[in-house]
């Protein structure tokens, strides 16, 4: 069926499919007209009875077509002045971005990737995690589907406290665990949402990001300082000034190493000494290589430590998934920021994470890319005793990336060397907290982040960073 | 192999599992110990040669599995006083908190979910959604599995920006798409992130979390009024004042009419003229029962409306996923808001989602719960000609919820009759906002839900409610 609508000089051809509802395939080829600018705004359309004469369908089909333009307010209906195309509509389709086609081009040709806090994005566990899909979504309980606990699904509770008890020595009930979407996220709840205030002692190494989501939640973070013990917990104020520090106690980051067992226990006495508080970020306590997890200070002192961990190392950062154990008294506090319903992690992403936990996958996964990780960090430091041995490795005894140790007044041209290579990676100096003063053993470095290549890349991605280590008494 | 440490009183009985390797098992076996208060703070340690000796065992086992409780801050070694059990640990685990307790019990015994805003939690298409999974996750090209992009993968944009052309008459390209966690999540980037300001013109009847949402980032909310033609846009300023409206035009929450035609057009005419904003929440624009859907008010103009939708109504709240079609200038603000990666929305929901648009499921799982909300909806109808004719229902053409408009005066009463009866539902108070001060049409009324009760569970709730109405001439 055809029909040619002549109006004010514009012929428009109309050609509606031979079957389905006669209603809406009008009112879809009129829309389509308008649309695209066939049909121009102020044109009026024919009378009903014309337009149902030239395509063979009821008056009534028309009139409720027009009707239903009329309502999305594509057409205008007057009295006495018919039916027309609606002015304010403007015609075409929003032109392709230029910056959103620049933004998805890559930022720069990066062959080798040697980030730090990136797992080997293909060794995500696919068919296994479709499996634990399969059998969680079976067995869960209709109000799973539901609007969501802000908690977190008593199902992933319960895992992650058997789990983080039995692998991180994390000692907590279900009813401590708020389940959020990544590290970042539980910061946010903290202090985004009022329950800890500012200011906060941190480490002087550290994620930029992480500085500034504090910061603009209008909390100053103040420096302490790093030695060969760790940071230096015994800095903080026993009055006065901050009254919670940000740690990285199994694995500083990004420089590597542990606390020291006594700045530990220390750093426990002092929030307890003044009704303080230890926030730990355990961003990769699983990745152990050299002997048994450092387990985490939250098991000195569970009333004085809150505890964050995320699938986002061992799992992939594309499942948004974090969890903090919180003292008692901070519970409510936080679900009154969280909200009254789960706005964030999703039902399925929980309830298989604690399904692949309970039947034993999580571990099984873990277990592997330990393995491959550690083999990967061994060829590291083999290369470099090989080929750089001017080079010291450190931050090798856990984790997903380690610190090589560059000539003073090095790191920056190393830096644009490898970008120049192709060698995605950070120098030190991108994780310094601007605030601070003093020397530190860490002046010059790269951050190398073994695990993010393929284990095909990663060979080749390893002679590359060879080839851009600054020569000996450089 | 067993021990008993005898310290200063303490008598303590170590029993290692027969395999495995003794080292871990000492170190465990004294952790738990310790933990659990066997052994006190303060206690000394047995040399490595005795308990070595008792054990059976090296003494090196010994010495590591102390050096490693050292480590862990679990015990402190100090020159000349042996290895003892370190001060700070507090022994036991903290105590089930009986806040927690409370809240896990029903806050009250619903018998009924009468709840707008719900679908039937038991209709979650577990199977489809299973294999949608299993496609999406074998289909997914590795970097899926990376850092993601904080725009949402480009599969979902692209599936998005198909279906809600076709079904919506949105105008889009996947380069204006942002995938988040739901509406409040996008209001949040919005308004929180300091991409637009207040102050911001709202209906004056929704969802008080959503005023609480704003309020928290600093934005006062002016409601205008409300009229048997929806929100009366035409009371926006042309100059000064808010220059952004929030509307629910397709269907006004909880209200339930369309935005008339003119108003929708001249809405559009309004922003475009001002260089203004229409925020358009289109929270259950897939459920309209008696005709064609009303097209999205975005299709009018895409440059001066943003579009945001989610996956709440036609799948799931748990489902945690949104999006928002954006105007060119603003989406990389709203990026800037969102960070550089993407750290709310999962990967797994998001490449499912995709997978379950583009195969036609989600067409599929949308259609049959038209049907069967529209059978609700009618037989709600229905009882109340039947059962209580005095009482008029409005809002019926679309969407999980109805309003029925009651005598003046006898809400709150009638609300509180209904939650003695086990019914959970709210009266249109609950949506009112507070700074309107006009008389308005929707003076006494009850919001009712009835997609959130199963299918057998629905006679029933509807009784219960028929129970519960004021009667006539009340």
């Amino acid at each position: 069926m055809r029909s040619s609508l002549s109006s004010g000089g514009t012929d428009l051809h109309l050609e509606l499919p031979a079957t389905g509802s006669r209603r809406a395939a009008l009112a879809g080829a009129l829309r389509d007209a308008v649309r695209d600018g066939r049909l121009a705004p102020g044109t009026r359309l024919p009378p009903y009875r014309a337009l149902a004469a030239d395509l063979g369908v009821a008056r009534n089909t028309v009139a409720d077509a027009y009707a239903e333009l009329v309502a999305e307010g594509w057409l205008t209906a007057r009295q006495g002045s018919g039916t027309r195309v609606a002015d304010r509509v403007v015609p075409g389709r929003p032109a392709a971005r230029r910056a959103t086609a620049a933004r998805q081009a890559p930022a720069a040709a990066v062959v080798h990737n040697l980030r730090q806090g990136q797992p080997d994005a293909t060794a995500f566990p696919r068919t296994a995690w479709v499996g634990a899909v399969r059998r969680a979504l079976s067995a869960a309980p209709n109000d799973a589907f539901g609007p969501g606990d802000p908690r977190g699904r008593l199902e992933l509770r319960q895992a992650l406290a058997d789990y983080l008890a039995r692998v991180r020595g994390v000692r907590t009930t279900p009813a401590n665990i708020v389940v959020c979407s990544g590290f970042a996220h539980g910061l946010r709840l903290l202090f985004g949402g009022r329950v800890l205030r500012g200011p906060l002692a941190v480490e002087s190494y550290g994620l930029a990001f992480h500085r500034a989501l504090l910061a603009s939640a209008g909390v100053r973070t103040l420096p302490i300082g790093l030695d060969a013990n760790g940071s230096r917990t015994t800095e903080l104020p026993a009055r006065g000034g901050p009254s919670a520090v940000l740690l990285t106690p199994a694995h500083q980051f990004p420089t590597g190493g542990p606390l020291h067992a006594e700045r530990r226990a220390g750093v426990v006495d002092w929030a307890r000494g003044r009704a303080g508080l230890v926030l730990e970020d355990d961003y990769d306590g699983e990745f152990r290589y050299d002997r048994e997890p450092v387990g985490a200070v939250q098991g000195l002192d569970p009333s004085h430590v809150v505890y964050f961990g995320s699938a986002s190392k061992s799992l992939s950062p594309a499942v948004r998934l974090g969890w903090m154990v919180l003292p008692d008294h901070l519970v409510d506090e936080v679900l009154r920021a969280k909200g009254e319903r789960e706005a964030w992690a999703g039902v399925t992403d929980q309830l298989t994470l604690a399904e692949f936990i309970t039947s034993g996958g999580y571990d099984k996964h873990i277990r592997r890319r330990r393995q491959i990780y550690r083999a990967r960090r061994n060829r590291l430091v083999e290369a470099l005793a090989a080929h750089a041995p001017h080079i010291t490795v450190t931050g090798i005894a856990a984790g997903l990336h380690a610190v090589l140790r560059l000539p003073p007044g090095t790191e920056a041209a190393t830096v644009e060397a490898a970008a120049r290579a192709g060698i995605a990676l950070d120098g030190l100096a991108a994780f310094r907290h601007p605030d601070a003063t003093e020397a530190t053993p860490h002046a010059d470095g790269l951050v190398v982040g073994y695990a993010a290549p393929t284990d095909n890349g990663y060979p080749r991605a390893l002679d590359a960073l060879l080839r851009v280590l600054p020569a000996k008494g450089a």
